[in-house]
């Protein structure tokens, strides 16, 4: 019995003219039904490994992964910049135009959004299904190569799964890069995601994850990394650059992380709590904004404006401390106009604590404010007093001096 | 001169009914010998790597490394919880039961506690070992499932070694997972351990290693992560829950750094010094704390009272700042019956720096304990004067205002 | 068409004699021809992989690659520590006495100081090219086998380069071991790279680019990581060993972030900061200063006395917190004699942060020192009156209670 499989070999059973250049989903998909056939004692499914050697491969059927403990493996993330190409006039001359690696062209014609699909009903949950080392290319946002919409997602967990794992992948030009539903102890680290709708996107629910080491950033329409009713996500260690509506967005999430990483942005809104998120931690950061700099994107944004706080805190007891922010705008851009631009905003919620964080500005800036709803907030040390805006009284505030 | 080995393509010299399904450790100890074999100048032993396919393999053998840059690879780490699998009364509409990927089944017959040992002794050390991203399976932890104690060994490394990694393996009830005795340079990454009596210990002594990155999780009987005479070790960027004893447990270690990980525990002592432990950080962590919420495991605790600390501090000179902490734990679950919990315990040392750390909990608590015998602590904006009990005079103290 | 090489069983067109053991750069340029001549169309250039198993080989030739996505992997990192060897009277009793793994030796014969360099002139840059999991060995430091030059550089990235990856490699004894020019969205995870006079050094300009999760230690006479002209550099969760001139060494960089590594060093001058490096965070750091330790190396260090500081600031509001550090020297070991070591050195400029910093140290120290150009630094919490030395005025400062 193998449990190694190699897309460019296998025999697409009863369709000889099965190619993975022109269906990798079909071909990936016998593959996944020969190991079920192989694999019937409840006592022994090892699953195994489908191997993606470099090369130019199409997806038109979506891929229905149902087992567990199956690696899906490349060689070469394959990333290169579709926004730059697409920006640029005339690219007749360039040596390449497109991704590579095991690079698969996400265009489905069975009516499908997604690439993948890793679905199972029943238990236990589906485990240890794990990406590796390979690019998923959406090819194209149609008419509007800026518009990062075309309905397509690269990878989607679409039932309660357990230590699975995203390594090393690339991914660009899809509208959702990696979607994740209820999950528990993920790991999504050492990828490449970027140029991409949305980039990572924790949904429904889940625990003990973490989103570590990697490259990611998202277009303007969507998030970096979203995690939603999560509780101990671990976010660290990772270079989020633009653009990205937000870096990280966690709603109605507690208890969780985001330390040690880099972020940068075009807009308002890098680090989001929606919905009442509390517990969390959000320490050894570095923040930087500045303005849009690149022409072809320069006519879009998050729709935020400048008071919205790089951080925009809602909900109890969170910690920020150790962080640094650069804001680099220059007066007239910011907006409204006129307006002294937020660094931290507590929106709402009790006893948050903000302590030794540095901002640096060419203008002036709030660097705390708290909105009239908040209650017994800890400021320290991260402002001077000109730099703090309280919009109610029950608070607690050193200056740094 | 091949040093690519296949586990399940390799013919043992003068065995040709071995085979890795019925006792994979003969046939990795027969590719050692011919890689010996081979391999005979003192000036060229390049070592070799061995694969395992995903597959479902027994190990009665304990495989004996004496050789450096051997490299023992597999394809799927085929984590699944068997915790939650014994504790299901009937798991006979299960799809499967046991973990898989590249599965070895430690079933040792030889005696031996060790699936691997890592044992060499003379000059030089052990150098460049590595194993990766395959699964050490302990099957069982016998009459009660819920013991976690086997007297299973998954990898050992028994002597001297220089420059080793473990690399996105899977453990899983094994009463201890990874060993390393008098280690430098080890690299413990991306690995998912969980479901074993404990994880990793670093015994004996050992300088500049790391534990980055990795799932982690032991039972109640022992260690997530535990080291001793330990200098520069590193432990960051980690998700590590329930149970474990510990979370961290660090013994006669100096100069450590804890930062940037995500803990929570069921109970008292998440991060111990035991012995004197000197200069160490910790630092940008988020600590949980909560009681045991899975009937199964409810019977189970540590030991230890409430009174210990969630991190408790014996040494000199450590610097704990810009740490969460929740407490989330009812009043009526608080042992020692009506006494007030305590987050941090310094319960012996001078000089010890506590800054910038915050504390959420719903029920009254300690945020820190100095202990009569300690000197010279310095607490810094880490709860306010109710929340701060020192057991003695000479210390600094400032109150989160 | 294959995408996927071994150099082992590859054979090069018109050079029957050709051998990857006798010069692995020249067969390997030989596979990128075949790659450049089956991949010529414009929307088609997926790369390939090119695997170097096991073994010793030797690179006479340089590797020139001038392609995209374009992965060259081996099977193990292979170091082991040549500088004991050197160091070692009689190593004829040793079991072996060179690095492993998959093994080059870098040994040109081709007027070239390089093993790898990656190059291409027009457009687009270099995109996705990887190295992964080898070993890269020097060979020798010549007549002193303790003077960390010879001449020879591991890896060149010689023009401007997109989401490029170094992972998992070892380096040894090599002059300069991984140089990056002009680099943008850099990952070298995961690698080994010890007992090189330089480690990492990324020169000409960059953005957005990680250091993570390595070991990393250079000789006395170069840096473990430089990085010039960079902005958003993420320095993050690597072990930094002894030696290396400096620890990280940042010239005219803004907005990068040192943050959750330990380091360790021998001389003063860990984290330099060269020419104005402004708006920089440096977080959760374990930093340790001894003496060096070992007689074979005693004769040498970086020639910076204990004034310089073990961070060497210059530039503007950068944010110096939630670090540690040791100082272990005797008195008898500091230079200049008499004088009060500094751990933090404010050279110039002005607004820098440092806030909730702690020095364990059994002499006496100068935890911050403000030299007479700078302004407006704020000093909190990071140590006694009595270890602040300002040679002016304005600045803000908050002892430690």
């Amino acid at each position: 019995m193998t449990t190694v499989y190699d897309v460019t070999t296998w025999s697409v059973p009863g369709n000889p003219s099965a190619s993975p250049y022109n269906d990798i989903g079909l071909v990936i998909n016998s593959i996944i039904a020969d190991i079920k056939s192989q694999q019937t004692s409840q006592a022994s499914k090892p699953g195994g490994v489908i191997y993606i050697p470099p090369g130019d491969y199409s997806l038109k059927t979506r891929v229905n992964i149902d087992v567990s403990f199956l690696t899906i493996r490349g060689s070469g993330h394959g990333f290169t910049s579709l926004s730059i190409r697409y920006n640029t006039s005339d690219t007749s001359s360039w040596h390449e135009i497109n991704p590579g690696g095991s690079r698969i062209r996400v265009e489905n014609t069975d009516g499908n959004a997604e690439a993948f699909r890793v679905y199972r009903t029943g238990d236990p949950r589906l485990s240890a299904v794990v990406f590796q080392n390979f690019c998923l290319d959406g090819v194209s946002f149609g008419t509007n190569q800026n518009s990062y919409v075309n309905g397509k997602t690269g990878i989607l967990f679409d039932s309660a799964n357990d230590s699975c794992r995203i390594e090393g992948m690339g991914m660009v030009y899809l509208e959702h890069g990696l979607v994740v539903r209820d999950t528990d102890a993920l790991s999504v680290s050492d990828n490449f995601l970027a140029e991409c709708g949305n980039c990572v996107e924790l949904v429904g629910s889940g625990q003990a994850s973490k989103v570590t080491n990697n490259h990611i950033g998202a277009g303007y329409v969507g998030f970096s990394i979203f995690a939603e009713n999560h509780v101990g996500l671990l976010v660290a260690g990772n270079n989020i650059f633009p653009r990205g509506n937000s870096m990280v967005h966690v709603k109605t999430s507690t208890r969780c992380s985001i330390t040690a990483n880099r972020l940068h942005a075009f807009y308002p809104g890098m680090v989001v709590f929606e919905g009442v998120c509390s517990e969390n931690l959000i320490s050894s950061n570095h923040f930087l904004r500045q303005p849009e700099p690149w022409g072809p994107m320069q006519p879009y944004n998050n729709g935020l404006d400048d008071l919205y706080g790089l951080v925009h805190v809602y909900g109890n007891s969170n910690t920020i401390t150790a962080n640094h922010f650069t804001y680099d705008v220059p007066s007239s851009a910011i907006t409204p106009a006129g307006q002294t631009p937020t660094i931290i905003l507590v929106s709402s919620g009790s006893n948050n604590y903000i302590a030794a964080n540095n901002t640096a500005s060419a203008v002036p800036v709030m660097t705390v404010v708290l909105d009239s709803s908040t209650t017994g907030t800890k400021v320290l040390d991260s402002g001077t007093q000109a730099q703090f805006q309280p919009y109610q009284s029950t608070y607690s505030f050193r200056a740094t001096p």
